[in-house]
């Protein structure tokens, strides 16, 4: 199903229209604890739906006691949470692989936090009465296309288990204001810790089924392949990574970035979709010392950190690497796959000390 | 100065970065006549600064009778301006060139229009007195970088009569909302009519010069270069272009399109820098008629546009192209220049009707 490229032969045009629609979030954007609504990352698999949000209505179907069809008022009058979650796409970092999968072409930016509002989606399937032979749900999104020749509307479904997590929400909400077109409008499913497939955006119906899910995004895409006859296992939690605010002046064209000797703060973010981060290293031309570590922004968000170095004129090669409470640490080779899923290969970049 | 590279080569690894930096707006976002925050364009030639809003002041210096220092409670405290307004990036087009210029490598997605509130940047002008012998005023940001190994901090300048324009401001909301870091925060130039570049963000001085500023941005970038020993003639208005909505659904990778045979409405924009735009044609292979033009959304920000294209299943090719009241229409053949400005070139796309 893939299509793998070599580094050496180049970025393709298709690759780079992609890039410009799927936008990621400046790396400097990590100043902020949470994320401007316009430097959040954006993954759009077909085009932003227009949807009526008057006429709009979520469907809720399949093997439950009642089915339900809910307005958005619906939806905004239950129970409201509101929660800070650190998002990322499973294939940031796809470029860094060598060889890579054709699709979209994510650097290192492909992430973003921002405060969402919704209503606990274990509430709304309580509420129909889930009958015992679920075990997943289907969440359907309004966006159709083609992918490898396959026609289907965006779908990705939940063990009932994770659907029940108390921060699983439908959400109307990003940073107080009404869902922006591109990132869902009117309602979509948020799964903190979860690589952000997870998260359906623009959500028309959800369907209580009894057989796991066979749809393409969730048996041919998404997946940790080794080659192409493999299924492979499939992407869910985010891994632990850490990114560092390039300091100093950056080249328009390059990014190399130019930095003035002395005490030079080093900064940046670090989170993990499975457990928290409980350490971060800086490292300077290989050699690994502790950053460090603030609590994080809240529960399923990023950490600051911070690092201070003392340097005099030259050129030197600037990483960083954050560790989890499972033991998890940021690899120094690359974690191939097919798909080019889940690459959370150090972050190592060149800077010159003037 | 700049590098050229025929559509042969492919895309380079720093283009993508650029894009993924850059962002530009989903063509579907024309349906809206006001684009949402997000999905506005975005060009940042270094970092977005990083701006204290309580400390952050506005100096006006040079050929005036009294230099000023202006809080940005001072400026919103003054007579304000809200209007709608298109801007485009003087690169958009650029990956449409061929050779191309090596820099931010636009599709045809470089557009937004947002509706600004800002103060008459003449009105604080007068206020400080213009000396007789002022010609130009040049904007200083607070973003600071190297291109082509020139460091310099972001500066244009704009002659004193296009200054006074009562249109011309100095905006510190974007569609209703404090402007977001990323576009600006907390001041910006906004000139209505002429390409982005000339619009500064994160505005720190404005100087009243007796000379023609001869700046990296003024006289070596945004320049309609022949070649590399022609110094070329400036960047200025916005050249007449029309886009359309691409219709049906897309391809993931390609964005091919795939549209159901019947009556398919056909919208999209248009827009010029230098007068209304007053017709808008639609192409289907190469056979042109004319789409029904809309008034425009306020003067300096673009019209809606559509036509019904009764069509039975097929391949065909679209286009579309804008005529403004000057006369400009969009050429079929690229305007080729080396640093890849101004390319109004019609769009051309394929679909797939079945």
């Amino acid at each position: 199903m893939t299509e793998l490229v070599s580094r050496a032969q180049g970025v393709r045009f298709d690759e780079l229209a992609l890039a410009t629609r799927n936008h990621g979030m400046q790396l400097e954007g990590m100043r902020y604890d949470i994320t401007p609504i316009g430097m959040h990352y954006l993954l759009i698999h077909f085009d932003i739906p227009e949807i009526d949000a008057s006429s709009w209505r979520l469907r809720v179907t399949g093997n439950v006691e009642r089915e339900l069809e809910l307005s958005l008022d619906d939806i905004r009058s239950r129970p409201a949470t509101t929660i800070p979650v650190t998002l990322e796409c499973a294939g940031n970092g796809r470029t860094g692989m060598d060889p890579r999968n054709i699709s979209q072409p994510w650097g290192l930016e492909a992430i973003g936090t921002a405060v969402w509002t919704g209503t606990a989606l274990g509430g709304i399937l309580d509420g129909c009465g889930i009958r015992d032979e679920a075990v997943e749900v289907v969440f359907t999104g309004a966006d159709r296309g083609f992918q490898y020749n396959v026609e289907h509307d965006y779908q990705r479904s939940l063990p009932i288990g994770e659907c029940r997590r108390p921060e699983v929400l439908l959400a109307y909400e990003m940073n107080g204001t009404p869902l922006p077109p591109q990132h869902g409008f009117p309602l979509r499913l948020l799964v903190p810790g979860w690589y952000g497939m997870t998260s359906v955006k623009w959500l028309r119906n959800i369907e209580v089924v009894d057989q796991p899910f066979t749809g393409f995004q969730q048996t041919a895409a998404y997946r940790y392949q080794r080659d192409a006859e493999d299924p492979g296992l499939p992407v869910s939690r985010i891994r632990v990574r850490a990114l560092m605010i390039p300091p100093g002046i950056p080249d328009f064209q390059s990014r190399r970035r130019t930095v003035e000797a002395g005490a030079v703060v080093l900064r940046g973010r670090a989170w993990s979709g499975t457990s928290p981060v409980v350490g971060v290293e800086v490292g300077v031309d290989g050699v690994w010392r502790d950053a460090q570590l603030d609590r994080s922004v809240a529960e399923f968000a990023w950490c600051s950190w911070s690092y201070t170095w003392d340097v005099g004129p030259g050129e030197y090669r600037l990483s960083c690497r954050a560790t989890d409470a499972d033991g998890n640490v940021q690899p120094a080779e690359q974690f191939w796959n097919r798909q080019g899923m889940g690459n959370n290969l150090i972050q190592e970049f060149p800077v010159t000390v003037r």
